[in-house]
C-alpha cells in the first residue's frame, strides 16, 4: 500500500468511469477500463489519499474495482447502478496519432449521473472536476463545505463543452482555483493560437492558476506568479495517448495535496510530476503501465525531467 | 564595440546575403536587410568575434554593411560583385503564420556564389554553414585547415536540398559536427515524427551533436552525453519569423566560440542564449529588434529562461 507524506490531505476526483475499445495506428485494445476519474484517480494515488467520484453499470468488472483498491482509493463515491450498462467508448486514432474518431458511444448509466458527494467527501481539500458538464461541476462545487477550509478546485474541460454550453462553462471558470486544458481547448475558449496570450485570457476568465497542455510540446503554466514551460518526457514509443490529459491533471492535483502547498514552486513542481505521470500513461492501452509503473518508477522520471531542462 | 571574453574564439558564418521583402498577416516590411547569414553573423557577434563569408551585388546599401560593421563583423568575405544585383526574396506568411509562400525569387548574384575563404579564414576554429547547396558546404569544409586545430563544425540546411541533394546531404552530414534544423525538416530526413526517435537517427547519418527546433514549442538538444529540451521564450507578438532559426543557430556558434568549449554543459547553455536570440529576432521584421536589443537584453532574457523552466 502506497505511503504518503505526514503533509498529505485528501485529494478528491470525479468524472467519468468508462469502458473503451480503442484503435490506434499501431494496434488495439480490449475492451478496457478507461475513463477520465480512472486515470486522474490512479494518478492521484501515487501522491495522496484519493477518494473517487463516478459512475458503473451492472456490467463493471470487479478486476476494475480491485485495480482501485490496490491503489488505496476510496470507493464510496463510485455508484454502482444496476439498472444499465457502464459508459462505453470505441474510438480510432487515426494515422501519426494526428487526432481520433468516435466510432461508438453508449452513455449508459454515465447519462443519468448527477453526483453527490458522500458526507465525508464534502471537506476534502483538493478537488478536481473531471470533464464532465459544467453544469454537473457546479453541482459538485455547490456541495464542498467552504468551512472551515475552502478546497482547493481544479477543473478540467473539452471542446464539446465549450461550444455547447459556453455560459455554464463561464459560470464554473469563475468558480475553481484551477484550470487544466489542452492547446486546442485553449484556443477554442479564447480564439488565442499565441499559448502566452491564451494562458492570460484564460486566467481572467476565472481561474487564477491556468495549465495549456501541448502534448509531446510539453505544458505551460500561469500564475499569479510567473510563468513556467516544461518540455514533454522524451518517450519513444507512443502506444495510446487516451488518459495523458486525465492521469496529468491527476497527479497535479495529488501531488498538491500531498504537500498541502498550491504555491508557486509546488505548482511547477506539480507539472513536472504529471509530465512523468502521463509519460507512463501513453505507453499501454488503457491503464496498464501507469498502474504497474509504481512510485519509484515515477520519482525516476521525475528526476529526468530535471536533468532534461536543468541547464 | 562588444567587449569578448578572455576565452573567446574566432566564429566563421557563411551563408546567403539578401535583400527580402516580407509580408504576414498583421503587416509587411520594405525591402529590408536579410539572408541567413545576416541574421546568424549578428547573432554569433554577440558572443565571440564573427567572420562572414557571402556574396551581395551592387546594389547592397552601404547602411547594410554599417550595420554588419556596428556589430564588429569582420567582412573581408563578404564579395561584392558589381555584375549583378543581391539575392532578392520576397514572400508572405500565411494565417497565423501556419507557413510561407515565396512571391517573388532573385538568385542574382547569389546564384554564382561559390565561397573562397580569405586565407585567415581557414584556421577559423567554430565554423557555421548557413544551408546553402551540400556541394557548397563541402567546398568550404574542403578550405577549412584541420591542422593544428580542427573546426567545430555546425551546419543548417533546408527542405529543399533535402529532397534536391540528397546525397550530398549525405556526405556534408557525414563531415560536420553539429546540425540544427527544424521539426519539418527532421521529419522530411528521417521519416520520423517522434522527435526523439528522429534525433537518434540524424545522429546516426554523421553529426553527433544535432538540434531539432520546434518553434513556440521550444527545441530538443541530442549529444552523446544525453538529452536536452527547452521551451521557447514566452513572446507575446510575433511580428516575423524570418530569420529566427539563422539568429538560433547563429547565437550557438557564437556562444560556443565565446566558451571555447563544445560539451554537453556549454551546449544546453548555449541553445538557452539562442532560445533568448531567435525570440528578439521574431519581434521584428529584418535584423532590426535582434540587432537594436544589444547583449543586456539578451543576457536578461537567458536569466528569463533559467526562471520559466527551473523548478
Amino acid at each position: 500500500m502506497q505511503r504518503y507524506p505526514l503533509s498529505a490531505k485528501y485529494a478528491l476526483v470525479i468524472g467519468s468511469v468508462a469502458i473503451d475499445k480503442v484503435a490506434t495506428p499501431d494496434g488495439q485494445s480490449g475492451k478496457v477500463l478507461g475513463g477520465a476519474a480512472s486515470y486522474a484517480s490512479i494518478a492521484c494515488s501515487y501522491f495522496a489519499p484519493t477518494r473517487m467520484v463516478g459512475i458503473v453499470g451492472s456490467d463493471f468488472p470487479e478486476a476494475h474495482l480491485e485495480r482501485y483498491r490496490s491503489h488505496n482509493i476510496d470507493l464510496d463515491g463510485l455508484v454502482v447502478d444496476p439498472s444499465g450498462k457502464t459508459f462505453f467508448w470505441s474510438g480510432r486514432y487515426r494515422d501519426n496519432f494526428s487526432g481520433r474518431d468516435t466510432l461508438e458511444l453508449g452513455l449508459n448509466v454515465f447519462e443519468k449521473f448527477s453526483p453527490t458527494l458522500p458526507t465525508a467527501y464534502r471537506s476534502t481539500p483538493f478537488v478536481m472536476l473531471g470533464a464532465i458538464q459544467p453544469s454537473l461541476q457546479l453541482h459538485v462545487i455547490d456541495q464542498l463545505l467552504k468551512k472551515p477550509r475552502k478546497p482547493f478546485i481544479l477543473a478540467d474541460t473539452f471542446d464539446h463543452w465549450i461550444t455547447a454550453a459556453p455560459a455554464e462553462l463561464a459560470k464554473m471558470m469563475k468558480k475553481v482555483d484551477m484550470l487544466v486544458i489542452n492547446e486546442d481547448e485553449s484556443l477554442l475558449l479564447t480564439g488565442e493560437r499565441n499559448v502566452v496570450n491564451a494562458g492570460a485570457l484564460l486566467r481572467k476568465m476565472g481561474p487564477k492558476i491556468v495549465v495549456i497542455k501541448k502534448g509531446a510540446n510539453g505544458a505551460a503554466l500561469f500564475h499569479t506568479a510567473g510563468y513556467f514551460a516544461i518540455p514533454a518526457y522524451p518517450i519513444t514509443k507512443l502506444v495510446d495517448p487516451t488518459g495523458a490529459g486525465d492521469s496529468f491533471a491527476g497527479a497535479i492535483i495529488g501531488y498538491l495535496a500531498a504537500l498541502n502547498r498550491t504555491d508557486f514552486s509546488a505548482l511547477k513542481r506539480a507539472l513536472a510530476y504529471a509530465t512523468a505521470v502521463a509519460s507512463l500513461t501513453v505507453e499501454s492501452f488503457s491503464v496498464d503501465r501507469l498502474s504497474d509503473a509504481g512510485k519509484a518508477t515515477i520519482d525516476q522520471r521525475y528526476r529526468t525531467m530535471i536533468d532534461i531542462t536543468r541547464f
